[in-house]
């Protein structure tokens, strides 16, 4: 028997274990142009965090008593679709469960080779992508640039980091505490904060980029941005990616350093990595290269079973995870 | 003898008249080159707070015992400069004084004719060329976009209604006060927003903007921002001139809807009027042409006197203008 994550109940704030529940799943036998896939790895990410809201937004909002969704990689066991054959592997977005029945068109087939599959939830993957084009599309960073990046140890920070040095960039990144601010720096990064060590992040940004900053990468919103708006040069292009600091938070975010938008031109834009993908094809082609010549290490930080699931989920909001926070199943 | 306003300190938070004192001015004789104007209208904008702080900026602040600077109109009543004559008509910077001697090279001539001369300082000036390049050139606005402006009454915000809806553009405008708000009705918005009648601006513009808004042109901040930000529609862009509201406040802004910029992709983007210095023949003659079909109307809030000039400018901070706040000298 199959079992699933599903969600019980919506949070208020700080979502915890009583929201999910696991349950046992009867599979649907296939019709034609489905295929069944054991998982082996299932990825939580700090957007599902939106999902669990019923708010109307870029995603659908996650249903009450159904399965949880999220990216997830796994093995063909069964198919009934063209082009799909058993021990095919394949990323896709029935997550939160061990086993899934699903279209093989909302399935991709991934290689097997020297790239550990995994890899195609992270930096092959949706945070890989979502460095790759906020980086290098929203924010038009280019070499030369001075580059700030926060969650600078994170699934999708650890990727613009190293794009960043890749593309000739000066890059200051930002975790918190010295273990993940040793990973920052041992990525490439020229100068790294430790957000968590007290004291004003404007101040230490601004003594680590003492010209300023030309692109922000936005992972976490708050003091965050507000430091990278004070220290931003004239024309600075922020990419907002995400701002987890308030994801679980109903106060209002405070900038004290708002107005600087104005005197420096600062442009922000938010994005949404799938509105980049009409080209996958570009990212899977530079990026693969990158890795390919051993350019991008990629930490991860995997948990057990899965039953962990909402465990390894909840630890993305307390700092739980260097790199790609995975659950191996 | 010449009188002009200067600085005598700093302010902490709001201006008041004691920062500012009226002295005597012992004008220098002319060098080759320079123009003595006689200042027949002065004007006040919200942006000379912030050359009042010691801060760098796009302008260098204002010097302490040193005369006020600002955009002034002027008859020429003395010239050593090629092509300027006596009587003839100038817009310059050397405002907040009765009489200046400048160098003809910081003068621009304006015709005699059928407008105004102190529309100069207004549509036809830097407020006017402030509202036409952030609308139009900052947020891209087209015709079909519904637009929401602040301080759709001011100098700036008179500007954007009126030229938005000569380029068929839906208009919300937001201003204080019953008299206020049929004024922006009376210049074409399609609604105009109370902000002073109590509750929830973003509920109002929501109500004005069912479908939401494609610009929104910020001369406010704050609630005004946010409101903007929960009424975003997918890829909205925010022309962010000015934040008036924040001005004279120590407080940070607090924004409840900022993460609206990842799920609507919105685009922010600041900008300084004189960016589009290479473009000021395209404002002359398409607002140019506007004003002269009738289709500008533009309002003048006129206080008598050099004498009154630190009032008129104080009086921007509490709503004490309708259109644009001149002072006669």
């Amino acid at each position: 028997m199959a079992r699933a994550w599903t969600l019980t109940s919506r949070p208020t704030g700080m979502p915890t274990h009583d929201n999910f529940a696991l349950v046992d799943a009867d599979l649907p036998t296939l019709d034609d142009g489905m295929i069944r896939v054991r998982n082996h790895w299932l990825s939580v990410d700090p957007y599902m965090r939106g999902r669990m809201n019923d708010v109307k937004s870029y995603v659908p909002p996650f249903a009450i008593g159904e399965p949880m969704q999220g990216g997830a990689v796994g093995e063909v066991v069964e198919s009934r679709a063209d082009g799909f054959a058993v021990g095919d592997r394949v990323v896709h977005m029935a997550g939160w469960r061990d086993e899934a029945v699903i279209p093989a068109a909302g399935a991709q087939k991934i290689p097997h080779g020297d790239i550990p599959m995994q890899r195609y939830l992270g930096h092959l993957g949706m945070p890989g992508m979502t460095a790759w084009f906020g980086l290098l599309a929203v924010a038009e960073a280019k070499a030369g640039d001075t580059v700030f990046v926060s969650a600078a140890a994170g699934a999708v920070g650890s990727a613009v980091v190293q794009i960043a040095k890749a593309k000739g960039m000066t890059v200051i990144g930002s975790a918190g505490g010295a273990d993940k601010v040793a990973l920052v720096e041992s990525l490439g990064a020229d100068a790294a904060i430790d957000y968590k060590a007290g004291g004003s992040l404007a101040k230490a940004l601004g003594a680590a980029a003492p010209k300023g900053i030309d692109v922000y990468f936005d992972n976490v919103g708050g003091a965050h941005l507000d430091a990278a708006l004070a220290c931003a040069r004239d024309r600075a292009r922020f990419a907002i990616c995400g701002m987890i600091e308030g994801y679980n938070s109903a106060e209002p975010a405070q900038l004290r350093y708002l107005m600087r938008i104005i005197s420096a031109r600062i442009q922000l834009r938010g994005f949404i990595v799938s509105d980049f993908q009409s080209r996958v094809g570009e990212f899977y082609s530079e990026m693969g290269a990158l890795v390919a010549a051993g350019k991008i290490r990629s930490e991860e930080t995997i948990k057990e079973g899965l039953e962990t699931t909402p465990e390894a989920f909840l630890g993305l909001f307390s700092g739980g995870n260097v790199g790609k926070m995975l659950v191996r199943v």
